[in-house]
């Protein structure tokens, strides 16, 4: 529902990149859930690196949360966290009034709002706005790990240079919560690093491929027809700027495969009676 | 939402594969729009193709519109497409209400309905109900080509072996939607086709890729932070059972690009003075 | 959402008065929940009394579960009932293609449908398509008893006349389900009969009010800000063509009220130490 | 949706009566409306009369626009409102920790949120929240006005004490989006003043009914089946804490009229064909 996304639980997004600032309003956490500040400030800080490896403008990250928090607990009633727009150059964006950027919003938002959208710095377009994601999910990660479900992401490619995959992903998966750089192979992340500040360099950047794992969701998770979690995942996904492909287990991998090799292998308990092991495969 | 997709135009999809029958009720389409039957059945048909590449079971394609269409044009009101099942095989099986098939959601429904669940055919989750997507995304491909956009896909890639790209969009469209197996190069299709029919006979599948272009589209459509194109499409679109990849543009492609390479290049058209040529590369 | 109601659990309603057929399609019932469908039929029986006091119309009440039932129990995905219009006298409704009827929505539905709406019998405006929501409804309150909720209507007054008030709530409830004229004084229901029927024969009809009580609800239910059970009451009652006003508790009594006679009673429970008989009145 | 409401223009409201602040977030407005900061701060002071005729806390209503306006007028893009809560007496609320008043939403709180609600001065729930509906309200107002909809809402009555009716609707609305205390007879006006004042003195509260008259709304607004305008604007008046009756026109004055007596006039206007005179009444 264009500002907002999900429904039981659900996040409103608002700002301007040189507005007063983002606004997350994160709708439907149970009451009770304990909210640590100190780990959402971490995980701000770690969507904008200190290093050299970052763009040119400081987005400070500090955040206040407005409502839906007390004596350190959720109250179940909405959560509305604030971060403000400090450290802007407005003057940096006067010929975005008249010039569209390619590969940027400029073009269709003077489409679409005729003039009137805030053009400076990406305005509502920018990904400074997923700022709000961070902070919003930094309460939601901490509430699914508390229920034995854990996210991890790292960057399976960059520039061309691969990562190596996940072989132990439970505790991998803590490993790269930990890192500022999220790769499993520290040297290919090394090798990532420096095709990053050779590209800026030339005043140019790089693409990449980032591999997700989550362990400990339940089987039946999702709804038929149209919420199932892959659905779900790849809308929400899809939303954050320059994202522009999703793939689930082995992807677009599958359409070389024949059926009888695609198909999930079932781990076989032997106190589950409904599940058998077929011989033939299925029509 | 669930059984729902879509917010001012949406789509609800219910029905069991060996239930009475599939119903998809289209909502929110204007009034006066023309509907044409005809134009559904073969629709309807071009899912279900007749010759030896299809399954074993046949669907009959019948359909009756319930509500919504007075006159041959849309009332304005929600339209109701029926379509009913026949010529199933329950007998085939039983088996399934004890054994999980690999590739299907016979054990994760198990864990979600709780063995309450329609299992026969796969029930709810079997291919067989999109037939009302097919239905109700006939009035809606009518109603769009109305208004200058055309939609037309064509199997990119099939057992590994590649279709022709695009070369001019506007004819292949129409050419795609006329041909029952949508291919660019026809000798490319023959080729599909015996592969398809040589996996079959080893009881067997095959998988591919599926490539749609849309053009007629206006600048601006699409509603940020969370209804972009992109997010909508490949929402739906992995709604779709065994859909597991959906990309954009160059997609994965994008990952080994520049970002001086990756940008949509604008046609410039002297008119626009809003829109002038950049010399230098975006920050 | 215009064609459908609710999120978790939703009904969506389709169908004219003088088409194929009315579908309600409800959604997000949990698996399991028993389905007895000669209590649907006795409903709707119930909405369309044999007597004289009916339209003079007809309408059959046969109804088909099209999916989302197996073996007498809910699977858990979308059920859907078909109920097809039978005995339409279309030739009556001539004159409204040209004619607007006051305190109908002749007039309206040409304003916003512009000559499309099927305008046969009230089209999609008519009170038939609430058979639908007393289909629907059948299975939700079965649903609702074997959770303690209990739901029962009374017509408090009509023509004038009063009916009693309740004064032994439970079983009330019970003998009101049982019987065709819910009234709780069956003498004040003969005279309402009478005048129904005066004005009929004067090719009039009468107003009046209904008084529901439902019990059993426990404490906490509703969603503020904006999904309270009044809200969420109140939006779905004034979708029933005629309901031109909704109060809950003593409604407009509360104007002359002071606060102190105003406020909700509690029952005391000493157990309950949150809750304390309070000895002066809230600021 | 909870804490959100409506579709193509949504408002999602947050906040705690003694939390940092309110926030309203106002979503699908389109661009390039005017936004007057004057307008809506007036209307706020309305809301918050500084006379005797109020609650003992003061509450401040100094505002910030946070996004979705830039230059005077609505970007599209969501506009984020934020009210600050100051000047509150926590102490004034230690004893609701562990007392419920009646009347008050502090047991039913304590059910739903298990003792994590926010329970200084009502929390969420607290009449204080509406402050962020009357400054979303101004907006929505304002572009209406523009629309030539006006919308202005009288005391009917108070105390028992009668305003008069509407004798001269559009004039009437415009005097009273101007006075601070909205009776159409001033006289009526003073005396409830002194009813109000009356019962305050006892530490005591007065009920009362509001009329409000919309203008300038075109025929065919309101969705069949679930969202007229009726249903749309019960849900959100049933949000107001202390809102326990809504009617339309007659309302609960039709339950003792007849059919022929009850029905909307039309008014004929000759060019309108489809608009006949019918001279007898509807079966």
């Amino acid at each position: 529902m264009k500002d907002t996304f999900g429904q039981s639980v659900s996040l409103t997004l608002t700002g301007e990149s040189h507005g007063a600032g983002i606004v997350a309003v994160l709708s439907g956490m149970a009451p009770g859930i304990p909210v640590d500040e100190d780990f959402i400030a971490a995980r701000l800080t770690k969507r904008r690196p200190a290093g050299a490896i970052s763009t040119a403008r400081q987005e400070g990250d500090k955040f206040e949360i407005l409502s839906g928090v007390f004596n350190g607990f959720t109250t179940g009633t909405p959560i509305t966290i604030l971060i403000r727009n400090e450290n802007t150059q407005s003057r940096d964006y006067s010929e975005i009034a008249v010039t569209a950027r390619p590969g940027h919003a400029d073009y269709t938002a003077q489409c679409k709002y005729h003039g009137f959208q805030d053009y400076r710095g990406g305005g509502h377009f920018s990904g400074r706005i997923t700022a709000g994601i961070v902070a919003a999910g930094a309460i939601c990660t901490a509430a699914l790990a508390k229920k034995g479900i854990k996210i991890g992401t790292h960057i399976a490619e960059c520039a061309g240079i691969p990562d190596r995959k996940f072989c132990d992903i439970e505790n991998e998966i803590d490993s790269l919560n930990e890192k500022l750089f999220a790769v499993l192979d520290d040297e290919a992340g090394a090798k990532m690093e420096e095709a990053i500040l050779a590209a800026k360099n030339e005043q140019d950047s790089v693409g990449g491929i980032l591999e997700t794992a989550i362990t400990g969701v339940p089987a039946g998770i999702g709804e038929p027809y149209f919420d199932s979690i892959e659905s779900r995942l790849a809308h929400f996904l899809f939303s954050i700027p320059a994202v522009k492909g999703v793939e689930f287990g082995a992807g677009f991998g599958f359409a070389k495969m024949r059926g009888s090799e695609a198909n999930d292998p079932f781990r076989i308990d032997e106190t589950e009676k409904f599940l058998q092991k077929r011989t033939t495969t299925a029509a």
